[in-house]
């Protein structure tokens, strides 16, 4: 089992490439993971030309099965995530989740992804997203192999 | 304007605990803010009691408004956040948050605060909720003072 993190934008502070680590760590466990972070197209002014020019990069790495994260989807509860999560790897020995940059993904993004999870109502910064994502795939395989694992 | 965050259990690991210094600085240009974190009674066996005598030392720690986060209250986007947020200081001049344990907080807890919210359907570990929770109310002031905060 193979699971790709594509994101745009890199983790600018050291805590939050320690979490990363952290939960890459425990996650390896489980499976093999790569992180593919994609340059944030920020140079450029209109926020359209961002969105396409970083969804261009995002489509040349969707592999697998791939889950777009979106604030507008359906949300799950953890314990329905490790269930979505296990149906899903049973059609993909490769999963990929994107996540996009700050103003969102292009449409055909949208259109390629085969699902789409929203993990909350709010916004938050793309640095802790990654975390929060990480650790609920992570959260995930503890729950589906009955680990505990304390909150 | 104070802001208190009483949360059960403290943060192990570095790379939360600079999260949360950061955040903390952040939001020092907006507030006066207070984390009192209080010891979990996992030595205790039983989850009720646990619950219980961590609910006896969050109830001697609320001051102002209450708000208490749970999973199953209401969710707000980042901008309805901040809005209730705005409302709620309009009321008082201190705001206490409340994170409970890994076992959820006591029905007496639950009585005395004024509001509930939710972040996600999902469950997150105590330390990333709290860096999530502290980047949400860092969050609602740039939005009620409109400066601009990069996603």
């Amino acid at each position: 089992m193979t699971i790709n993190f594509v994101c745009v934008g890199n983790l600018k502070e050291k805590f939050s490439r320690d979490a990363q680590s952290e939960y890459l760590k425990r996650m390896s466990a489980f499976c093999k993971v790569n992180v593919i972070e994609l340059k944030e197209q920020n140079q450029l002014e209109n926020p359209n030309l961002i969105v396409e020019k970083e969804g261009d990069e995002i489509l040349k790495n969707l592999k697998g099965k791939t889950i777009l994260c979106e604030i507008n989807a359906k949300q799950f509860s953890s314990v329905e995530f490790a269930s979505f999560l296990k149906t899903t790897m049973q059609t993909s020995s490769t999963l990929t989740f994107v996540v996009g940059g700050s103003f969102g993904v292009s449409e055909k993004v949208k259109a390629a992804c085969d699902e789409k999870i929203s993990f909350s109502n709010m916004t938050f910064p793309h640095n802790l997203f990654r975390i929060m994502l990480l650790e609920q795939v992570y959260r995930a395989f503890t729950i589906l192999e009955g680990k505990s694992y304390h909150k």
